[in-house]
């Protein structure tokens, strides 16, 4: 019998002119257009199956991942699917270490969201040809397949593969968190608006953006704590603003609005300043939250070796697919650490679902200090967007891990060609 | 009077086909051609000077880093370069720092590469107008003016802008290393060949690739000491090959050829590790050299507090130009580390040589320890070439960064088109 081949890979650089509503505003990205490079695998399989992936991006840039993207598909096309699964340790380390183009890496920035948007895209592809949703696959492998797929490479002095297998428990909705309220490009009436009609839905937990000026960062603090009450939980974001002692200061000024975290209160690759600021507020009841920018499993390992954060965000399409972000559930679960995925751009909420399900049913068992972010934007793009109900993920019952954009929306936002760019074009909103 | 202004901005991708012939070759990376995404700024000044700048890449990949500038070319088509570098430090905030694109790095990978090679570009522009060459320029300026060519962003808890300032000190030609004997893929009769050859040139310093089988490895090492003699320095490059605990037993085996550092011992992120493995190899007086493949100021920063090496590497195209490599050279004059620079990729050598011998006359005073690496390989393709003498870069003094290539050059190794490649496929040597 034939097996199966991925037979072509497109990629299409699409992009939403959020930057116009100030959606997704924070102290260091002003004014994104949030964008994704998106995968579809094709295969010469009867039913004409295909395979559906993306990462998330902001704009400008998008077409380097495509470049990118391009240059991975080598890698992919005219293999069979079932040889990659059979072998999913040995694919990844195919991608992410490639002799030539591992330098321009290795696994961080724009080639490690080029093999997140590919792999991205396989797993969809393994997750329809099961029949399952992505966490449903997951949560029915037996450890050993599940271990398989990760590549332990650099991070064997933290995390073995026997011990990985020790990692494991088997134990319903998910806990959500809020960010649609509170971007820091909106005015406070708008904000006050968001926060009465998200209490009204059912939030409990609200995030903030903080860092570009302290009264305001204050005035902000104040005005939700007011309208949450003191029971609903606050968590803050500088988006990586700050200095290590400048983050402390700030910080400690906030600290009476009883924030539960600081998210990314310097740059993402400090780890020893995340210690060193995990150590300072500590004593104040204040986690340091970070990881949406952390690029791979071995940044992870040592921000939990370091106990640099309280509170880990894996993303689903920076780290290397479900690959890398299953190496780190396992480290997480071993230092004890939550994990509160970072989610709300494009496809993020539809992706992470399914890896924050499957962490809490096989992995972590716990919802204890657990939420998964949700920001309630561009999910109507999605052929399988996410359910939420009383503030919760809703699993998803869907063949696949949520990836396929609806065909309309494709061909509608692909940069620069499609009809909502070139109507902003013609209508002098935009230069291209 | 008006001012001069950059008018535009080419980028070429430059590969030389090195894999045939095994040169570079080491653990991890087995197949490089060696190459390079090379930018020509174009000015409007009256004598048509031009500015010209690169970053190293190994072939595959070049493309996406060519795909990143043209990205970045927005920020400096138009701009007059007395703008530029009278507001230096904003300038390399504003390439740093868009607020869009800065998403796919921040920092690392591809985005800071394609910084890297326009950056190397405006800097010998400057150089070139000013009439010096680079190393010449940056010693020539007031140690404020030099400062303020730094973003301190994230770094100031380590180093600030007023301690910067107290790291100068003044006061002929620079000591180099080889590595062109003992790539990992060359046979051991052209490795003992080669090795003859250099001493009789009066090469002191000698680097061998290790890192893919022990055995192996001790062969080499024993064949490369006993023809060195014990006076002559070894050093150790495993290029990333490693788990942590496995670089402590791997180098313990070969502490018996008394080698002075094992370079790259494992994951070029991961700074907990190198401390681990410095603890460790300490008593047997083996340091850690490591910082070809750190990305930014933020790591390196960590690498100096976390005591994570005894031999910093700069990289002259993977940091974000002179102006970050500045940072990392203030930043170990403060922790007290010898700086011995990476060099050998296309151009490697002809730029590090401005910044080892500007460190050496303007900061650290000092040669203990000291050496740059040199690999004597592709240098007839630029129109300023090192100038090496009793194993030693001599410093140049032509005006600019040593940036510029031979156009026939640029033109023969153009990838794909170039003639070079062409006739390697009509060949059949090659499929592109």
């Amino acid at each position: 019998m034939v097996k199966e081949k991925i037979t072509g890979l497109t990629v299409t650089d699409i992009r939403f002119p959020t930057s116009l509503g100030h959606h997704g505003s924070d102290a260091m990205h002003t004014d994104p257009d949030y964008s994704a490079a998106y995968v579809i695998l094709e295969t010469d399989a009867s039913d004409g199956i295909k395979g559906y992936g993306l990462t998330f991006t902001l704009g400008r840039g998008t077409e380097v991942v495509v470049c990118a993207i391009k240059a991975l598909s080598r890698h992919v096309v005219g293999r069979a699917l079932e040889d990659i699964v059979n072998n999913f340790r040995g694919f990844y380390r195919e991608l992410s270490s490639d002799g030539q183009l591992r330098w321009i890496g290795p696994e961080k920035g724009v080639v490690q969201l080029a093999t997140a948007a590919v792999l991205n895209a396989v797993w969809d592809l393994w997750a329809k040809k099961e029949g399952k949703p992505l966490w449903k696959l997951l949560v029915d492998m037996t450890p050993e397949q599940l271990v398989s797929c990760i590549d332990f490479r650099y991070i064997t002095d933290a995390l073995t593969e026997e011990e990985a297998l020790e990692q494991y428990m088997l134990k319903n909705g998910y806990p959500a968190y809020t960010t649609s309220c509170a971007w820091l490009g909106y005015p406070d009436d708008q904000l006050k608006k968001l926060c009465t009609d998200a209490l009204k839905e059912g939030w409990t937990r609200f995030k903030v953006k903080v860092g570009a000026d302290l009264q305001d960062d204050a005035r902000r603090c104040k005005l939700i704590r007011d309208l949450i009450g003191p029971e609903n939980k606050l968590m803050l974001d500088a988006n990586q603003r700050w200095e290590v002692n400048e983050a402390i200061s700030w910080v400690k000024e906030l600290a009476v609005f009883k924030p539960i975290w600081i998210e990314e209160p310097t740059s993402p690759d400090d780890i020893l300043g995340h210690a060193a600021i995990s150590k300072a507020l500590a004593p104040l009841g204040i986690g340091v939250a970070t990881g949406e920018q952390c690029h791979n499993r071995v940044m992870f390992k040592q921000f939990l070796q370091a106990h640099a954060l309280q509170y880990l965000q894996i993303d689903s399409c920076r780290l290397g697919s479900v690959n890398e972000n299953l190496s780190v559930l396992l480290m997480a679960k071993k230092y004890n650490i939550p994990v509160c995925p970072h989610a709300g751009g494009v496809g993020l909420c539809e992706l992470v679902q399914h890896l924050i399900i499957f962490d809490y049913i096989s992995v972590s068992g716990s919802l204890e200090n657990r939420m998964c972010e949700y920001v309630d934007h561009l999910h109507e793009h999605f052929k399988y967007p996410v359910a939420i109900q009383n503030a919760s993920y809703m699993p998803p019952k869907d063949p696949g891990y949520s990836t396929e954009m609806k065909p309309e929306s494709v061909s509608q936002y692909q940069f620069p060609d499609g009809e909502i760019w070139q109507k902003l074009v013609r209508e002098g909103k935009i230069e291209i």
